[in-house]
């Protein structure tokens, strides 16, 4: 038996174990102040020089000897003579030597013959920038540890610096391990993974201000991990190791770190991102990345972030907080902090968040989060409708106009996400898969702004409005015609099965992959089925799930069904068979508040589009002709 | 006379003119998914493959055939042949062909023999990760118009997608002008004022997204200028020019933008940022931007910011809002917007806010400022202690811990700023310089964490503790000395007035520059005429005020002033004379509850300490003999 040997360290305490054992050495460089943005300052700078460095005009004008005027008034107006009295000055001009008061043009008439008339006095210094009002030698510009912004790296030039002392970026190895990791631009070959995850390290890395590097991926060999981590303790402050932090036969991060350094602590409480180790070796600091990346990219801001704004001397930056209302209950087991990626829009006048795919793997899930629940690991989680607070991944003000999609998922969507920040880059969409008939009640209960829904009805043979009128008798919704699209059988290329019916599947004994319960489509199969009096267990995989038509053709795909029920697209994405079955309708519901407000309107006006709609039809398998219809 | 033709367009509407008239076209490039961090899409990114890209075990352990361990349990254990029975795995591994469940490494036995016992059997498809689970081939990765973070990236790279259509950076030219102006590397030169405008221009249009190229400074020379301009509109998408914006005699952007394009408005009813045109040539938006910094930056901010976002698609980032206290009154005049650039700290539980100098001219102002105060145009601004929104420079999560220090400035607060930052990388400084009396008012009104005071009491011959007991007699307050250091007359090089005191200011009729009523050098001159029997009549300049030490040290350098009264350092920074007086001492004074605060802790732990000491003594005129001590 494999030994398991990883630790349950609640995350505050490993950053605090990580921090209080371990450090990179602060090196400060001096570069020209051009090159200096978003750099750190390694010491305070003081001004060299002032700005403006010597008395200049505030106004265009004249410039004159303020004692000369005193006698100025409306009824004693007095002429100045040119050079002797005044001098004409522009903004900014030196102040002539000996003058010490400008007067602002409006204010004097100039004769042909050069005089200046002026109708009152000036007073002394009046309308004059006094050297060093901008910036005065001496006066401390920035202190150390500052990050620099545009308007600093101005007041440095004014100030008369034109290098600055800088801490030197940290340097970061990444080393990506693991036997079945090939580059990511290689041809994909079945047990080899692409090497994402150091890419997107090393742009987390970046945008934290060190200089990250990428070495060669090395395979599962202790050895050469080795040697490869030895190289990298010589060039650089901080080196990571991802993935072969965990517990498992071939995670090799651990013994290699244990034999020419310390490991400090194996194993986080938390959920994704368990499986990290913190150590150093040489005197560095060593962080043993999780391979799957949602938890290797959590581990990297819990650890590596803090570690390189410490060196910085700079604050770390919190995200901003808010109050959400639940769409749906979300639970976790005790034990581990669990950190679950949201989405987040406002409806009926309040924030709603939706839980994302919880997966360590799902990549997806950080692309499509507006915002992270943090569950304590002495919590079962939350209910539906329950109050949380959750860290916003985007800035409030985007959120107002996120439109939550629920319901069934179509392709129409993403095209419709593209269309409408086209039209108002504030309007924003996150939709969330959960079947026409979870649409219709996150619809029924203001947990989305609109679903999509396609659910056929035998007794009338009409779409979706049986079902809105069963499910939300009292709501006051609409119903709005998106596309008619055709469902079919997705089977292998050539049809192997030579699949017509249902009935081929239960004859045949056919492998079949399901939908999920209460998605449209699985309700269009189970309606197939007692159609034809077949009974699911006559069906080979009906318990067997997915979540989404391409989810579906993939496991045809893969081999691992040879039947699946769903659309054209996601038969043409992996270049499958499709054998058409019915047009369907396919309608977006919505209450009556929503439907009156700009952003429906917004939508409606693109899914009426001429152009729109030629856009949709050319995927296949769709047809707009009552597109924006109400149902 | 000149024509003043500067009209008074309100900021909105501007932009809204600019924007209906003009715009940047787009184009699009392809671009390695490791050099797309930042970048916005051109079109949506569907996936090419999916990811994981056949069915894989998500545990280390066994893969089995699930219908092969339907018998086994506790009481009847299964045992499985190698190979024909399972297969150990690992995680990611792919699953054997035919396979289809895997047991965990924690739930098997396995035999020397190669045999594995199972317990419980194994349902289809667990612990398998099907295809296609994190991303599957055809689903929309991100929209067109979407700004790349560090995860799009791993999902477009576990998508297949290596390369990606993105939105080509807006080009920007920014083109230098005024026969004044020199680059900011160049030496000094009474008249030349260095470029750092342009540095500052380039640094926020990188930052949000342009690609810019600052081009040769232009004199003020309307041939020149066209010239400039022309090439310019050949190879930019956006020509920026700055300054000569204005409507003075040396402001050529109007005359030549009218000559070869168009333009739009000339003057926007804000301060500062008034004298801004908008316009277009050859198809190609072009502004002209006025030459005082902060009018320029802000005024590159309201259109140049809008047309690079919207070019992008990208909605227009709106900054943090905060409801806070006004330390101080602002007043504004009716007819334009105004901009007052703020420190802001949370005193007593309230977050206090404080106008920092309103100059035009004031880079320094956008250096230290924490938020900005938008005064709109038909109001005549707000009174001390009123509650008003401010929009946040800094993120809210740091001005938690900005300690707000007034009254008298001194250097050693400089030094206290980057220690401080070097202790507790979350604690910050604002200092804004009001006089040792505005300070002890500052204090008793919870306005500021603590003050700088230096104030001389003539009848007990002791410092600050009469004033604060006469001011704040019912405050419960702390007084802690920081320093003693050295007041004496700042003279040119040499002292060729030959001053030894203040009689030889009356006597000789030299030029004074005073500082301003409440400063404590103020008052220890006031004390000095008294006690020699002088009247301020008698002073020539008693009138004329600075703010600070080093302002007066620059008047002195300047030629504008023969004698200041200030400290060594103000003196040194400016290679003057300095004739010392007197030793004063200068004292913190705090409220008993920030005293008992850990941020009044690390204060004191810090100029209590002896490398502090000496770095403070270090700067001359200083003795830190009694620092940290009650008085």
């Amino acid at each position: 038996m494999r030994k398991i040997y990883l630790s349950n360290t609640p995350r505050q305490e490993a950053l605090e174990i990580f921090l209080s054992k371990t450090s990179i050495s602060r090196r400060t460089e001096t570069k020209p102040v051009s090159e200096a943005l978003g750099r750190v300052t390694a010491e305070p700078v003081f001004a060299r020089y002032s700005m403006p460095g010597y008395h200049s005009a505030a106004m265009d004008g004249i410039a004159v000897k303020a004692e000369e005027t005193f006698r100025a008034s409306d009824q004693n107006p007095l002429l100045l003579e040119p050079e002797a009295g005044y001098y004409n000055i522009n903004t900014g001009s030196p102040l002539p030597e000996s003058f010490d008061a400008v007067i602002k043009i409006e204010d004097i008439h100039l004769y042909e013959d050069g005089k200046a008339e002026i109708l009152a006095p000036a007073t002394p210094w009046q309308h004059v920038r006094a050297v060093g009002e901008d910036v005065v030698a001496g006066e401390l510009i920035v202190s150390a540890f500052h990050c620099l912004k545009p308007a600093d790296l101005g007041a440095l030039l004014a100030g008369g610096i034109t290098e600055v002392p800088l801490l030197v970026k940290p340097k970061v190895a990444i080393i990506p391990s693991g036997s079945e990791i090939v580059r990511a631009e290689n041809i994909r070959e079945k047990g080899s993974i692409p090497d994402f995850n150091s890419t997107v390290i090393a742009s987390y890395l970046a945008e934290w201000g060190a200089a990250v590097e990428i070495m060669e991926i090395v395979p599962d060999d202790p050895g050469k991990i080795e040697k490869a981590l030895t190289a990298a303790l010589e060039k650089f402050d901080l080196v990571i190791i991802n993935a072969g932090s965990s517990a498992g036969e071939k995670d090799y991060t651990f013994p290699v770190l244990e034999n020419i350094g310390r490991v400090f602590l194996h194993g986080v409480a938390t959920r994704p991102g368990k499986p990290t180790i913190l150590g150093e070796a040489k005197g560095k600091p060593v962080i043993g990345l999780p391979g799957y990346p949602v938890s290797a990219y959590m581990s990297l801001e819990w650890f590596a972030r803090p570690l390189i704004y410490s060196y910085l001397g700079l604050p770390l930056p919190q995200r901003e907080k808010l109050s959400v209302t639940l769409g749906r209950r979300v639970v976790s087991e005790l034990g581990a902090e669990e950190f679950v990626r949201m989405s987040v829009g406002y409806v009926n006048d309040r924030f709603i968040a939706n839980p994302l795919a919880r997966g360590a793997g799902v990549t997806m899930s950080l692309v499509r989060a507006d915002g992270l629940l943090v569950i304590p690991a002495n919590s079962l989680g939350f209910e539906q409708d329950e109050k949380v607070e959750i860290e916003l991944y985007r800035p409030l003000g985007e959120l107002h106009r996120n439109l939550l999609a629920a319901g069934s998922h179509d392709l129409i969507l993403d095209l419709l996400n593209t269309a409408l920040k086209e039209k108002a880059p504030d309007v924003s969409l996150s939709s969330s898969h959960m079947g026409s008939m979870g649409g219709i009640t996150a619809v029924g209960r203001n947990q989305a702004h609109f679903a999509g829904v396609h659910l056929f009805d035998p007794e009338t043979g009409d779409y979706n409005r049986p079902y809105v009128d069963k499910m939300l008798p009292r709501a006051s919704t609409r119903l709005i015609t998106l596309a008619y699209r055709m469902q079919g059988w997705i089977v292998a290329k050539g049809n192997p099965e030579q699949v017509e019916g249902i009935k081929d599947l239960a004859k045949n004994k056919l492998s079949f992959i399901n939908r999920q319960k209460g998605a449209g489509t699985r309700i269009l199969f189970d309606y197939l089925l007692e159609k034809d009096g077949l009974s699911p267990s006559e069906i080979y995989g009906y318990e067997r799930e997915e979540h989404t038509h391409l989810n579906v053709a993939a496991s045809v795909a893969a081999g691992t069904a040879q039947v699946g029920l769903g659309i054209l697209p996601a038969a043409r994405a992996f270049d499958l068979d499709f054998i058409p079955l019915v047009e369907e309708r396919y309608d977006l519901l919505m209450s009556e508040d929503f439907y009156n407000s700009a952003e429906a309107k917004l939508l409606l006006s693109i899914i009426t589009d001429g152009n729109f709609k030629k856009q949709v039809e050319a995927l296949g398998g769709y047809s707009m002709r009552d597109a924006g219809k109400g149902q």
